[in-house]
C-alpha cells in the first residue's frame, strides 16, 4: 500500500506529479481548499463584509467554487455569499445546468439568481446564432456569447447589492489566456485578466479563487465531494485557438510536470512588471445602455445592434 | 498563371501567408535581403566601421546570413566581414560542416577562423558526451555544447578582433526561447536574449540579424540562392522541452498565420517593459580561465571540471 505524505497513515489515491505528492481522499480536498484559502489571502480577494456573488454556471469548476467558499464563509459572519446564473438561453443545455446549479444551491442554503439573455437582451443564444449564422458573418456564438454574458453577470451582480464576483476560473484557463494574449500579441490584456481584477467605476470587481488550482485536480475535487454537476459540454462549438492552445500545454505538462504553474509564474511577474506601463483606462457611460464601456457604445450593444 | 504581387510581372511561386503576398524567385530573394537590412537598422546593430564575425556552422541559417551581410556589407567599405566557426568534435558531422563553411567562405572571399573544443577546453564533445554517459548524469550534450560553444565563440571572436559577433538565430529560434523562458519562469531572460545584446565587459556584443524571418524562408533563400550547405542534423538528439515548443509553435502557425510574429511582437513589448527591471548583472573574472562570469567559476569551467 502506498500511504498518503500529507497523514502518513491513510492509502494514498492521487500522485500529484509536479511536487511528488501523493494524498488519500481526506488529504487531498483539504489541500484543495487550503489552496483556495491561500490563493484568497495572497491576492486579498476579499474583505471581511463583503457579499460575493459566485458565478455559477452549472459546472464542475462553479460548483466545486461554491462548496469551498460556503465552506470558507462560514468563518466569516459579517460576509454573504449568493449564486448568480446567466441563462443564456442554449435549449436542451443551459436548462439542466440551470437545475443542477439549483439543486446545489439548495443543499447549501445559498440563495440563487437568475437572469436570461431573453429578458435583458431580448433574444436568447440560440435567436442570436440563428441570426449570425443566417447573415454568414464570421464571429462564432462564443464571441458573442462571452461579451454578453460578462454584462450580463454584472447586472445581476449589482442588482443583488454584490460587493464582489467570484468566477470560477481555474489556473489552467490563466494559463490559457495569458498565452492567446501573447499569441494576440495584446500584452497589455495581461494586467486586466489577473485573478483580482481592480475596481473600476460602474463594475463590480471580480476576483477568481480556483486560479491556482489545476483543472483536472478541480474536476477532481467535485468527484470526490460528490457535487453533482452538468458533464455536457455546451453545444456550441469552443474557440479554435483556444483548444489549440490547450491540447498543447496539456501536452508539455504531460511531458513536463510543473509547466503550468511556472508559466503561471511567469504570468505573475510579466502582469506586475507591465500593469504601470498599460495604456489607462477611461471608462465612459454607453449611449445605448448607460453602462460602463471604453468606447461610446458598449460591446454589448454593438453585437446586439449588428444581429 | 499567377502573378508576383511585388514585380506584378513575373509568375509566383511562393504565397507569404501571413502577409497574403505572393512572390516571384526574384522578388523573394530582395524581400529576404531588405528584410535583414531592415532588422539591422531597427536595431541599431551594426556601426559603419564593425569588424563583423559572423558565427558560421555550416548551416542553412548561418550560411544564409553570410551570404546577405557580405552583399550588405559592399555599401560600407570601412566594415570587415570574417567567418568564425566552432570546431566542437563530432565525428562525421562537424567535419563535413566546416569544408562547406569553408568553401562558401572562399567563393565569397571571407576569411574563415576556427576554434575546436579539443584545442581550447583538451576535450572533443564526443570525448565529452562519451564522459557524461558513462557517468550516468542527467546533463545532455546540448546542455554542454551550449556553453561551451558559447564561451568558445567569444574566445575566437575577441582573437580576430571582432567588434561584433552575428549569429543566425531565425524569428523560430526567437519565439520559441521567449516562450521557453516563459515556460521556466525565467523571465528575466528575456532581455538578455533579445535581437541586439547589450554590450558586457569582456564580452563581444552579439546581434541577430536573421531574427525577423521565418525559419522556413531563410531555408528557401538557400536553396534558391544555390547555397550548399550541411542539410544533416547533429547527431546528438535535440533538447526535448525545444522541440515540443517548436512543433507547437509550427502547428499553430500552420492553422493562425502570423502566429509566430505576434508572439514576437509580444517578446519585444514584455523585454521593453521589464528590461530596466531584470536585476543587474556584475561580472566577475572567473578563477580558472580569467572570463566574464556571473559566479567565482564561470559555466564553462564549472562543466568541464564534472566531466
Amino acid at each position: 500500500m502506498v500511504k498518503c505524505t500529507v497523514c502518513g497513515v491513510r492509502e494514498a489515491f492521487y500522485a500529484r506529479r509536479y511536487s511528488g505528492e501523493k494524498f488519500c481522499v481526506k488529504c487531498f480536498l483539504e489541500s484543495i481548499e487550503d489552496k483556495v484559502r491561500s490563493t484568497i489571502a495572497k491576492y486579498n480577494m476579499f474583505r471581511f463584509d463583503d457579499r460575493i456573488a459566485v458565478a455559477v454556471s452549472g459546472g464542475k469548476d462553479s460548483l466545486s467554487l461554491l462548496h469551498i467558499l460556503a465552506k470558507i464563509e462560514r468563518d466569516f459572519p459579517k460576509a454573504s455569499l449568493y449564486a448568480i446564473t446567466i441563462d443564456e438561453g442554449i435549449a436542451g443545455y443551459r436548462d439542466e445546468a440551470i437545475e443542477i446549479a439549483s439543486e446545489n444551491c439548495e443543499s447549501l442554503g445559498v440563495k440563487h439568481f437568475i437572469l436570461s439573455f431573453k429578458e435583458l437582451y431580448g433574444y436568447t443564444l440560440d435567436d442570436i446564432v440563428k441570426r449570425i449564422r443566417a447573415s454568414g458573418s464570421k464571429l462564432t456564438p462564443c464571441s458573442y456569447c462571452g461579451v454578453l454574458r460578462r454584462k450580463a453577470l454584472n447586472t445581476l451582480a449589482t442588482k443583488v447589492g454584490a460587493t464582489k464576483i467570484a468566477t470560477a476560473h481555474n489556473l489552467d484557463d490563466e494559463v490559457q489566456t495569458f498565452i492567446l494574449n501573447i499569441i494576440h500579441g495584446d500584452i497589455f490584456r495581461i494586467p486586466r485578466t489577473g485573478p483580482a481584477f481592480d475596481e473600476e467605476p460602474g463594475l463590480v470587481p471580480r476576483v477568481k479563487p480556483l486560479c491556482e488550482t489545476l483543472e483536472k485536480e478541480v474536476t477532481l475535487y467535485a468527484y470526490l465531494r460528490g457535487i453533482r454537476f452538468q458533464e455536457n459540454p455546451c453545444p456550441y462549438a469552443g474557440e479554435a485557438l483556444r483548444n489549440d492552445v490547450r491540447n498543447m500545454i496539456n501536452r508539455l505538462e504531460e511531458k513536463h510536470p510543473g509547466t503550468k504553474y511556472k508559466i503561471y509564474r511567469s504570468a505573475e511577474k510579466i502582469r506586475e512588471a507591465i500593469k504601470d506601463r498599460s495604456p489607462k483606462i477611461i471608462l465612459n457611460q454607453c449611449k445605448i445602455c448607460g453602462e460602463p464601456t471604453v468606447s461610446e457604445i458598449c460591446q454589448a450593444c454593438n453585437l446586439l445592434q449588428n444581429i
